[in-house]
């Protein structure tokens, strides 16, 4: 599918001088949507996963439809004093600004396997700490799957030992 | 399925006074997570529904994989400031603080049948906000669903209307 029609790109959002790819178009649509869930649970299926891991809060978008398409657990990666028991946490730089990443500290059992989802891979920053929280843990991150790519800021060179889908590329 | 097994009360948190519900452990458990989107799912299906909508960001987290399992599409109710695109919005009172809601003024076609989804239904604030904006879009709200209801904070009388769901009360 042609995804690429349902994204809006906002030019000078939220920052000046970026491009900002809007997928509500895409989730709005039910078939779109469907459909690049379902290409990313058949990414997932031969990878025998445990629990899909995403942080706040489009990385929900994806990953939750994906987990109960998989029947297994979804876990949550917040923003610093969003969760509310113990957590370990990560800082971290993103395409625009700095932050905190936190994950429930039992949210993953050592050796469980994960995947990883998120919309948008850009410098790869927020996907990084999202790994190291998912390692930290003792989970085995499998997969990272996103809907875009931002091939021009190179965030897949920090996913090399990674397997990666993402369903466009920009 | 007694889904209150999942749920972990957090006692003052994010406030003294609050018992917080933590729904972290029903998503991190498969079965569990999908029972109850299931539950959902079934309560939809006969209303005929075009569209889910939930507020960030445990409105994803419910309402994503519903929009997905009935393949309609899902509109995100954002925080001010982070939809790029032009949106509506209301103030809202909620259970501890206050804060602005906003929707893209694009996401909802008007006669659209919409679902409503959060984790929880408090004081009802953040329900009746995103009703407001959904109906100001011209959709037509057939339902309401959450996983959690704080029965002794009264939402339910700000919904007298529409058709609720819950499927665990405290």
């Amino acid at each position: 599918m042609d995804y690429k029609k349902y994204i809006k790109i906002v030019n000078d959002w939220p920052k000046k001088g970026i491009e900002f790819k809007d997928i509500t178009p895409l989730m709005d649509n039910g078939m779109a949507f469907k459909s690049a869930v379902d290409e990313i649970v058949e990414f997932a299926k031969e990878k025998d996963i445990d629990l899909v891991v995403g942080p706040e809060a489009r990385g929900f978008i994806v990953g939750c439809p994906v987990s109960y398409a998989l029947g297994v657990g979804f876990a949550p990666v917040r923003k610093e004093g969003k969760l509310p028991r113990e957590v370990i946490k990560v800082d971290y730089g993103l395409e625009y600004g700095k932050n905190v990443l936190t994950i429930h500290k039992d949210a993953i059992k050592p050796g469980q396997r994960v995947l990883i989802t998120d919309d948008l891979l850009a410098t790869g920053g927020t996907i990084e700490a999202t790994i190291q929280l998912v390692e930290e843990l003792g989970g085995i991150v499998v997969g990272c799957a996103f809907l875009i790519e931002l091939s021009y800021l190179d965030g897949l060179a920090k996913l090399k030992d990674y397997d990666v889908l993402t369903l466009m590329k920009y």
